[in-house]
């Protein structure tokens, strides 16, 4: 027993176990290309998404390798694949603009500062066990945000294309004009090619090669080198033509081997500064990673472990930060690339840190001379899916107060900014979640003749009595609610002015909290003065529990509590 | 029809019509004793607490005047004293401490525009129709919130009685034996003086009183005069003794007659700078003001309407602004004290506002010399009623969730501040609130035999099938509960193995929002690649209208929508 018992806890740490003691050939061959093909989308995703962050490419390079290991390693999902992802990147870059971490310097150390308050931040959400907390962003929400998160990434990446920085300047025609005047035609032309090639892979190949009668297998994986054959032909016209002469943007030297940043952990000032760009990062990393974790194991019918999420999530940027990276989450894009290649387990994602670790070491000069451009095309074709437009309008025809959170989630993400952005989704659809519970319901009701069976009057012929109303209320009695209850009864009442005996069928009744035993105490009072008692009937025990520890009973009389509600029937009539 | 709606909605918006076209003789008698009485009361507290707020007296005494009258010809409650109040003092003071308003100079002015501020917020609550709002502050927050302002009051004013400003040093011994030698021991006898002679008035004199025979009434009457007592006693000793020579700080000069601040409301950095103060102050403002008119509405078994309540305080705030006033709220005090003297209706309000106009105008120099130390121990004693240890006892015994909550909003009051305090209590409430509301009771149900009734299956005598899983779910759909609901489902499903109909029962099922319908269509993908089908039964028709927009009703294909659950089990058993 105890013997099993320590064992289910081991897989449960370690979810890998659970696919390593039945690993087959086939599953690591399986894995194995899986795993290539992944690996060859990290190169160019880890530098764009670094770019993006505004941090040196090396950072979302690290970030690609020990935490997508970590990750392989403690993670209950088979397929997803972490590291570096775009809605993380442009919260990183929106958290390291303000102007007193910048006072601060060196935006390296504060991005790996960042990563470690995340995983913390995920650790001790996993300690309260508040995996759970994932329920209450709603999908209205999530999908407004990921939308508004896109456009604003998008947006940042057009200057990418023409070589400029972001304007300077404010909506005036005069100064776009100026503006644009200055873009770099050469870096135009390579974002273009970066286009049409993407372009040509995932669309047009795939066309032509099922023409040419290939394995569905084969064009799948062969489409998936776009990314990276685009990467390798701008690469080769940059150094053809000497292009960064002509002022072309490119990545640039990166340090080989393995990080030398210079981080000082102890600079409690930023930690402190960074506090609330961790929270929401973990928050949204975590959402999103269980989201697209959750999308892959349904196609395969796995389950996902919320609270071993947050553990495997929080420990992969702890291990990003300290193997100098950005902080990282499950990204949608990687992670389909790997579940279509036909990963079966992580050992996929094992296989490509390790792929991208050797890059890293031995071939690192090979990435100096990328466009910049030919990155943003990357990013740009990997970030349309996620503005969902046709997701916006079905949610709109469905439910309107949905589809209204959810443009609001996204305007307030594109004009107020992410945090405040998101903030605001949430906040609104609580809001509206409280309106909705905080009216109960509530049924009059009448007897059915010749049985002891209440129902509610408005849809069964019952019989009723002049002087008593009797009231079933279907949900517990709290602080949201109890003023709807009141309401009610004092309308109820006004229909019957007859009425000398107001009964309260608590049935449904599971609590009475202590704002609900006050407001019915003013309630007994007041219709005492009006010579009408309260009474109760088939209060559940651990409510009658608590009322007795009160005077409320005693309050009552003569009004009284009975057991059953033909009790109250037979005395009060 | 028209003018009997014409009419109605007049009254509505002044309520005083109600009690005017009626009034008596009588009524005025009693309305002129209490309003007498009650501006008694209104000089010392006004003083006090514009003192405690930090600000210049004539702020408490302007804002007893134009406020105290505007409330009563637009408020619903009939005995409701508005004016200066601890809380808010509180709260302003610690509005106006931040440097950056410090800087910007004139903190007159800047309370004046906190007034403004709040009343408009007020009113834009009055407008969206936000006076449920009240409705989520819990009893428990609401209590532990008082508490706290209450002991942060009263500590704020141990000082006051020894003559000194507050201490400059922390925590160590050394530090404050200086501290105290600095205690000025004529103030501290003059508050000591203080507390006796409200001790006297409050408890001894009524208890003399009562033994000579005097009537109940007139004993009220003459102990409420505690408070001036001790003040024109104070002054006197103050006065007679040239004890200001003696470093006795008193009130000083008030300029006579009417405001002449220099106010200028067009400082929009100001504004800027209060706006959550206000967005506070207004939400506790309205909230302990509709709290108190409660308690006493039900004594006379009288209605509050909150909207209503919303615009008068709003309306009175900006009327205090314009007089030159700090923000007001209804008072528990001096509502307790114009009620019990007798109050029939706001008349009395009328008379005191009216009285304390005469005073400030004409006899402001008789209030130079009430040394601080008197006031002192007039706002301690008005507060300790406030810090309710026993409710949070009693709360702590009836409900252990909504004693922690208004432990911990108590403690985060003195311990973070107002605003976080409270902050924490409301966000700790709704959590707890948000996750008993997400697990919905769901009932695995069978048929009494020989009928077509479906009951729970743990409270009757049902028949069941192997095959078919019967769930009936006692509440909508939402993003809130569809994880707790999904995982019950799961649970059953390992209980009985043998399932392969799954019959979702929908007879309380009001709405399915847009991420329960995901959920329901992942749900149903998994369930498909198990052999299970997943059927609906007694599905509400707007619940029935929503769905059949979507792609659900064919994707559950072979399962089923069946009108009765009694059609599911014939067809699938």
């Amino acid at each position: 027993m105890f013997a099993h018992h320590q064992k289910s806890q081991l897989t449960d740490w370690l979810p890998m176990l659970t696919w390593l003691k039945n690993y087959t050939r086939q599953d690591f061959n399986s894995d194995l290309l899986a795993g290539i093909i992944t690996a060859i989308l990290l190169v160019p995703q880890g530098i764009a998404y670094a770019i993006l962050a505004g941090l040196p490419v090396q950072l979302g390079l690290y970030a690609s390798i020990i935490p997508t290991i970590c990750y392989a390693l403690l993670g209950s999902s088979r397929t997803l694949s972490v590291g570096p992802v775009a809605v993380a990147a442009i919260m990183i870059a929106s958290a390291l603009k303000t102007p007193e971490l910048i006072a601060l310097g060196n935006p390296a150390e504060s991005a790996v500062i960042l990563s470690a308050e995340t995983g913390l931040i995920m650790l001790v959400m996993a300690l309260l066990r508040m995996g759970g907390l994932v329920n209450f962003i709603s999908h209205p929400v999530l999908t407004g945000f990921t939308s508004g998160a896109a456009i604003l990434i998008i947006v940042s990446q057009l200057p990418q294309f023409l070589g400029l920085t972001a304007p300077a300047c404010s909506l005036t025609f005069d100064c776009y004009a100026d503006y644009f005047s200055h873009a770099n035609l050469i870096t135009l032309a390579l974002g273009l090619g970066a286009f049409s090639t993407l372009f040509f892979f995932q669309k047009l190949l795939p066309y032509l090669l099922n023409l040419m009668a290939f394995k569905p297998n084969m064009i799948n994986a062969i489409s998936k080198c776009g990314p990276l054959m685009t990467v390798i032909l701008a690469t080769i016209a940059v150094s053809q033509f000497n292009l960064t002469a002509q002022h072309v943007a490119v990545v640039g030297q990166i340090p080989a081997g393995f990080p030398d940043i210079n981080i000082h952990f102890g600079n409690f000032e930023k930690w402190r500064l960074l506090l609330t760009s961790s929270a929401f990062i973990a928050l949204i990393a975590y959402v999103e990673s269980v989201a697209i974790a959750k999308v892959v194991a349904n196609l395969r019918s796995e389950k996902i472990a919320p609270n071993q999420e947050l553990i495997a999530l929080g420990l992969a940027n702890i291990a990003s930060s300290f193997s100098g990276g950005m902080p990282v989450a499950g990204g949608f894009s990687r992670t389909m690339v790997n579940f279509s290649a036909g990963a079966r387990t992580q050992m996929a994602m094992l296989i490509a840190g390790s792929l991208l670790a050797v890059a890293v070491m031995f071939v690192s000069q090979w990435f100096t001379n990328i466009p910049k451009a030919s990155l943003a095309a990357i990013i740009v074709i990997a970030i349309i899916p996620l503005v969902k437009l046709k997701n916006i309008i079905q949610t709109w025809h469905y439910d309107r107060g949905d589809g209204i959170a959810e443009v609001i989630t996204l305007l307030g993400v594109v004009s107020l900014g992410i945090e405040k952005g998101i903030t605001l989704g949430i906040v609104l659809t609580i809001a509206s979640h409280l309106r909705k519970t905080s009216q109960p319901h509530i049924a009059v009701v009448g007897r059915i003749a010749n049985t002891e069976h209440f129902r509610n009057i408005k849809r069964h012929q019952v019989q009723t009595w002049q002087h008593i109303l009797l009231l079933r209320i279907d949900e517990s009695i709290t602080f949201a609610n109890v003023n709807y209850i009141e309401e009610f009864l004092t309308k109820e009442l006004i229909r019957q002015p007859n009425t000398s005996h107001i009964v309260l069928i608590l049935t449904s009744v599971n609590d009475i909290d202590s704002t609900a035993l006050d407001a019915l105490e003013m309630l007994n009072a007041s219709l005492k003065t009006a010579n009408i008692t309260l009474n109760l009937s088939e209060v559940k025990g651990p409510v009658l529990d608590k009322l007795e520890k009160t005077d409320f009973l005693k309050q009552l009389s003569p009004g009284k509590v009975f057991f059953r509600t033909q009790d109250a029937v037979n005395t009060l009539s």
